[in-house]
């Protein structure tokens, strides 16, 4: 993908001096000119430099604005506990320095020649991918997510990245290919809008594709940042939510966010008076869980999906017990680039917002620790102007 | 449970004087007679007395017929690699001596006053459940084995027993509730009956309830006892199969069963030609591997359904393996009595017969490191003479 990219950058810039002409796009000519060169953007972020799970400052480069991409000066940036476990290494060796980050907003500040559905000014959104291959049947199913090629937003191979590796949105800015930039409307602000690009897709994906009805129950396990949006979302779908925490103090919380029920389990035996009540579980447990435990609350022959991601990606389930629990268990991998649309305009239309604490850039390390401790309301949200 | 058959059967006991008749019951009447009495039965079995995974002849008795209970004379019983793990300790410790056993085959010898639906003499059959709880709402619903109370067939309290647990199969007779025992029709021989009460019911049930039609692709991973039994069924109702063995030395069995194709997973980049081509996939292996990898092969949003239980019942799977693969795992349980019934009649009416090899009781012992070792061809099957 990248040399393609590469080479038809290389050629759009040796014949744009003849035929920059045509190339005017109102007020963002400026702009477009100052960035349509091949210097790599400087930009200015919080890498990880090993597994230590702290983050340094550090300046680095983006690739130029290509044909197709658009460059986002970004405004903020919300961390996900996906974030750490991948700079900790705990789903496999990583390149460093690496800037993690992958729910992230901003202003559109330069266009490709080839890019139509933004122009610069625009309000923007870059979740967890950055690129893929067209060609790839996912793809054309509006689920990017599945296709081999996909890159994602951070640590992984790109050869168009003067790093290697694709570098995320703990950063003043984001060069990427435009089909992977979702529409942030303006009746929704920038801190609560970008938690809803991983946090947000991540749980309303297999919601939608459940058929949430009004009336259903809903079983939500892990009040975090995605369980935090599950609720919500599945609250103002209609349905009838149980939350499932550890945290006992976050009961008010979870009874303000709309659940019908906000179950602490300290001891598994807190689930028995609810088994094989719900229609429909969600667990966003980010480490290793007794599965067929939590299981045993959906009703025989339901389903129960699992979005959090523990270590090694790892699922250790009790295969009697899910036979017991009758249950359909799959797991859900974010949701493809329309579906965030959808989630974002959903969102901003039905006033469905991550409840959220906007941190400075000094105050990243600190926040990690708080969401490794449950200690996190629900998103901290990193405002960019202070990288 | 135990307690209400032991006061019925001591109150029917003690009115059976006055009572006696009126129970004649035809020519069983001296058999019946013979064994209506308050005397503990005597087997002989195999046992296992520790976790050696050794079995050792053992006399030992039975409870009374109870009112509810048929005596059946066993003629038959095979192994199940569930027999080996349970009797290893692998699910779980175990209380010694235990006799093994659940898939049983025999001649009903005596039964109870309430008994309706055998008579001495007919060709009967006991899987891997010997009591439950009638109130239970899956027992109601045919799906007895989801019952909390159930009474599988080895190894559980049963107070009735005499030695406090229930005892398999590997043995001359055996005292069960008649709601566990089905009838082996006339056209099919005991030794080949013997293994659809655990194999052909654990693989038929998920099978059925995939609502399996003729042309889909059906794939069948570990071609053992259960496994040959998937392959045949889903040949049988016109699927497309395709088996995965670890041993290429079953491949022309496998095509002889009616396999489409069998392919051999040595290496599990194996897999990779069949990536996203089934409709549906059933495992038996019984022991950990890559659930993803396997997974894999399955269409997006298909199913795929464990029947082999593992040492501790555990299977480790990657949560994002399987959310890459889009497929539903989930895993499944022998099957009810009805559908027992069910799948005994049809192998029988439609010749859907294992392949077996008929072996003394002394050779028990070798016979289970031979399936341990995955040299069974493909159900050892004990004559119960030998005992």
């Amino acid at each position: 993908m990248s040399d393609i990219h590469d080479s038809s950058r290389r050629e759009f810039i040796s014949t744009s001096a003849l035929a920059g002409g045509s190339l005017l796009l109102g007020g963002s000519m400026n702009l477009f000119a100052a960035t349509r060169s091949a210097e790599n953007i400087k930009s200015r972020g919080y890498a990880a430099i090993d597994t230590s799970g702290a983050l340094v400052p550090w300046d680095f480069e983006r690739r130029p604005v290509g044909d197709d991409d658009v460059l986002i000066d970004i405004k903020y940036a919300s961390i996900c506990h996906s974030d750490i476990h991948q700079m900790k290494g705990h789903w496999g060796p990583q390149k460093y320095p690496q800037v993690p980050g992958h729910e992230i907003v901003g202003v559109v500040a330069a266009i490709g020649r080839n890019v139509t559905r933004f122009k610069v000014g625009d309000r923007a959104g870059v979740g967890c991918m950055v690129d893929s291959d067209p060609s790839c049947p996912s793809y054309r199913d509006g689920e990017e997510q599945y296709c081999a090629s996909t890159v994602f937003t951070y640590g992984y191979p790109q050869p168009s990245s003067p790093t290697g590796i694709s570098q995320g949105g703990y950063s003043t800015n984001i060069v990427v290919n435009e089909h992977f930039v979702v529409h942030i409307p303006g009746h929704i602000s920038f801190q609560e809008a970008a938690p809803l690009l991983c946090a947000g897709i991540t749980t309303y994906s297999p919601l939608m594709r459940f058929n949430l009805e009004a009336g259903d129950k809903v079983g939500v396990a892990g009040i975090g940042g995605l369980g935090h949006m599950a609720v919500k979302i599945a609250v103002s779908k209609g349905a009838e939510v149980y939350a499932f925490t550890t945290s006992p103090e976050k009961v008010p919380d979870i009874l303000a966010f709309g659940a019908k029920e906000a179950i602490v389990v300290d001891d598994l035996e807190k689930l028995a008076p609810l088994a094989g009540q719900l229609d429909y579980m969600i667990s966003t447990i980010p480490v290793q869980f007794d599965v067929a435990a939590y299981a045993s609350v959906v009703k025989p022959y339901g389903t129960f999906t699992q979005v959090g991601m523990p270590e090694r990606f790892e699922v250790t389930l009790s295969a009697i017990g899910l036979a017991a629990n009758r249950v359909n268990f799959n797991a859900s991998l974010i949701g493809g680039m329309k579906e965030t649309q959808e989630v974002v305009d959903y969102c901003a239309d039905n006033r469905v917002l991550p409840k959220i604490q906007v941190i400075r850039a000094e105050q990243i390390n600190d926040a990690w620790t708080s969401v490794v401790d449950k200690k996190a309301r629900y998103r901290y949200v990193i405002d960019a102007a202070t990288f």
